[in-house]
């Protein structure tokens, strides 16, 4: 199913060409060029206007760049649906016309579109005054401001998270008067495609926690029966559409700041020394779930199924740089750039410091196969980027462009995403500057087996069967996981069943997969069952989540603690 | 001071020689062969008979090297004092003839050397029975059976933290008899030396946690009066009498398993490019008192003392093995052996992976300048490792031998001591060879102004001025330190007010020293602060000691936590 023929945007054009369609001249690198003056400018450009909006089928081409019978030929070349916009119930009035309400113009929205003189956005044939909730927007105040003075309509189409009743009704909260008829965004079936409509098939075991971009994990059982996690059963994090991909024209493009040093087809990366590793891959809001019971949090409520464990295989990025004689005094960061594109024409990107990029002991690797077959397309076909120990959100999935420079990556996800803070600080005093990007993860566990609420028959010896997984970031091997079921009274010591026996010292990237029967009260109706892992930092996990909770929901590392019930 | 002159066991025989001595021919080498036997037989062999025991001047040489004549000129050679050991009050009548017991020879306890047998030892006119005790001796099993079946006298002549009323109790309760008068080890001033004599002059304003060997620490709020901490507020731990230094004649061995690679002086070691690091070394035992007031602990009750930040300047390891072709595939451990030996003539001793030795990045120092001046003699002159980011156990001082091998120092300090266990280990089941030596250390914290139960006048801001320091091991930044003065309902953001500036990328190896004005509830008469810290994996303590506790009390980074009162 994922070797369905996709196309990466100079593809898709080229493609259209041959067809003797009606194109512009401009190709991918014009496109580049691009995202890279809108990456620089992005402080003093205002973006997501209506009228120049990326209404996107390969979530990079602008709306500027299709004439009406390419539209017209796009939409029959590939089988895309109409997207529709489907409110859950009581969301389902937000941005109704409301007749007690002023009526403004596009051009009076379009004038409020930074901080001194409010922003507004419209919605449907509504209109928002949202200038105090941009800096707690959870997606972060650069994401938000794409769309100031403009329609948020376009956005949500990308963003589809937004289409909850949570949302609508805040949005709601902040509404100000009604659209003028004539500059309603509009939804036409032959301009506007689903920029989803061609994702892969997934397996139906997965729990979707949302769809538009497709986030799903496995149920903890399933997670815990290999030690190689399948690709089938392997946690799906995407932050955009899946990209469509051109094998044939792929190319991956690495540059000094903005200077194309080279670029490679696959074939000239499988010319590198081919290296294999076994890494875990984990979210950073994994097991947010377990953080927002402790006090709300917005994102993904994932369970603790937001981790994977595969082998990868495919050249070191160290060999590469090495081989383009790169110097690390000369930079700070290597940046990745994926082909998931958003509305505006921004790649999903991350970055990493240079020094591990350089590292041959960090096994960075650019990734070419998963389990020794070909990367899925939902975990980065035909490319991405293995930093081992770091978190997912900085292992970039079908990476086609690498940035050596001075700086971070300037992307949202890079700068005000994937970061911890204190649990004082909330939407309102938040200043994303003043954390550093999460790179290496803490150490952390989760039980698996039972699950919380699950009945279990208490065995003869008095004990119940427990498993689970422990893994820490930076290399960092699992040396120990202790189990309670009596508030830490007692603990005792789980069998490490599963770890990396090739893992090279302080290179330990797989999970450790744990068991044990663990002696419990007979007497009681139920126990809470609590797991804490050591890691050969002897670091270990933070008792409970009141104290490292932090708004974003990322880190969530404290005890995994699950009741159950004895029978 | 620490400039006098001192001797080397070779330095020491080359002068008694050059003064027309008689000596054995026994050299440095010979001694040095007779340690490999010793610890390669360490399972097989008894050490420490009264008839053969090592009653240490220089901590190395056996009695049978002396013939009289040397023994008065040693005697007079250099000033030393008579040992005499003075036990406290309650533990006074230890070792006492106690006509009710029966009478054993020392042949008979001599029999008593292993597990089938029975352990037994003598002290002083006393007879014990320690078989029970060997497993749960906290200086290690292998250290207290080199005194198996003979007497513990010259043993606790070197390991003098035993001379305690409650070790003395301890003993005495597991008293089956008395000696035979004439087999009871004698002391005379003759042949008794104490090997502490020549201790270097220390600062007084440390405090002393233990006097033989030497171990003590600055008042906290002395720590962290300077980034840089001087030499004379450096917290020293010792593990033996610090040894004679001939600076002449020193050398540093560098051997392959057995077999002598090269041998280094000290200018040799300085013609290696020179680098300057600034790193914190930090005790395992550091902030033991606090996990001990959790649950009785043996071992020094440090406060939060043990840690002190200096800068080091020396060659890198790395440059040196790499000079001398050394393969990371060929071992797995690199040894360091220090010039501190024991009464049974076995060196201080300790390992790291190789892999940590050979990389650059890893910053490996045979280190000859600590804050730009000679290291002092108490922390490791002429030359000691400086293993950043690990445990103070593993940065040797005055290391002259240095091992390539595929395996761990046999070193009772790597084997049986800095390791830690789980909460339900305790000195009846514990198995050492279950866990892994420390090596990196946990991100950690403490509060070192206010000091407890100290009384802090409140500003009319209604804060109070807090200080501490933070650290964390393996070249994790710290990025921010929390305090709460309302158990966690409230946390506020210390400034880091001093941190390494010229710390590379995942190399941040000295410690960082924050300061907040804490608000605090004026209308309370004590409050109890709390901090944490989150280093650069998002890594944080542990909230109690509770879940942490572990019979060695290593690693105690748990929150500190000092109550103080409000006036």
């Amino acid at each position: 199913m994922q070797r369905v023929s996709r196309t990466s945007i100079k593809g898709l054009l080229s493609q259209l060409q041959a067809k003797g369609l009606e194109t512009t001249s401009i190709g991918l690198s014009r496109c580049r060029s691009s995202f890279n003056q809108h990456n620089d400018q992005s402080e003093k450009r205002r973006y997501g206007k209506v009228t120049t909006v990326l209404l996107s089928l390969t979530g990079g081409i602008t709306y500027y760049l299709y004439k009406d019978d390419i539209k017209n030929n796009i939409s029959s070349f590939i089988n895309v649906h109409a997207f529709k916009i489907q409110n859950s119930p009581n969301g389902r009035e937000a941005g109704a016309r409301r007749a007690e309400l002023p009526t403004y113009t596009m051009q009076q929205v379009s004038e409020h579109d930074n901080l001194i003189n409010g922003i507004w956005v419209s919605y449907k044939e509504g209109v928002y005054n949202i200038t105090d909730f941009v800096r707690k927007h959870p997606g972060g105040q650069s994401k938000i401001m794409m769309a100031a003075g403009g329609s948020i309509d376009p956005f949500w189409m990308i963003f589809a998270n937004h289409q909850t009743d949570e949302i609508l009704v805040l949005l709601e909260s902040m509404r100000i008067g009604n659209l003028r008829s004539e500059d309603v965004y509009k939804h036409k079936d032959e301009d506007i495609y689903d920029p989803y409509a061609l994702e892969p098939v997934r397996n139906q075991m997965l729990h979707i926690n949302g769809k538009k971009p497709f986030c799903a994990e496995p149920p903890p059982p399933m997670l815990v029966k290999n030690f190689i996690t399948p690709k089938e059963v392997f946690y799906v994090r995407n932050h955009l559409p899946v990209p469509y991909i051109d094998e044939e024209n792929y190319e991956l493009e690495l540059a000094a700041e903005e200077k194309t040093m080279k670029t490679f087809n696959i074939e000239d990366i499988k010319k590198y020394p081919q290296h294999t590793i076994t890494s875990a891959i984990m979210c950073g809001g994994n097991r947010r779930s377990e953080m927002g019971a402790e006090k709300p949090l917005k994102g993904l409520s994932w369970n603790v199924g937001a981790i994977g464990n595969a082998s990868w295989t495919g050249a070191k990025l160290s060999d590469v740089l090495r081989d383009l004689g790169v110097k690390e005094e000369d930079y700070n960061h290597i940046q990745f750039e994926g082909m998931d594109i958003d509305p505006s024409g921004v790649p999903y990107g991350a970055s990493i410091p240079i020094s591990k990029a350089l590292d041959p002991r960090a096994d960075v690797l650019l990734a070419y196969k998963m389990n020794g077959e070909d990367i899925p397309l939902d975990h980065g076909y035909p490319l991405r980027v293995i930093v081992p120990g770091v978190v997912g959100a900085r292992n970039v999935k079908w990476v086609n462009r690498i940035i050596l420079s001075k700086n971070e990556s300037p992307s949202q996800f890079q700068q005000n995403d994937y970061k911890g803070f204190s649990p004082s600080i909330n939407w309102d005093n938040v200043d994303f500057k003043t954390a550093p990007a999460i790179q290496e993860m803490p150490v952390t566990s989760a039980i698996c087996c039972p699950q919380k609420d699950e009945k279990i028959t208490v065995a003869k010896d008095g004990t119940i069967p427990v498993k689970g997984y422990a893994w820490s970031g930076g290399g960092k091997k699992i040396i120990r996981v202790d189990v309670t079921a009596d508030q830490g009274e007692t603990w005792h010591i789980a069998e490490l069943v599963a770890q990396d026996p090739d893992a090279k010292e302080g290179r330990h990237y797989a999970w450790t997969l744990w068991s044990l029967n663990l002696p419990v009260d007979k007497m009681k109706k139920s126990v809470e069952i609590w797991v804490k892992a050591v890691d050969s930092q002897y670091n270990t996990q933070p008792e409970s989540f009141k104290n490292i909770w932090n708004l974003r929901g990322f880190l969530c590392n404290a005890y995994h603690k699950v009741k159950v019930n004895l029978g």
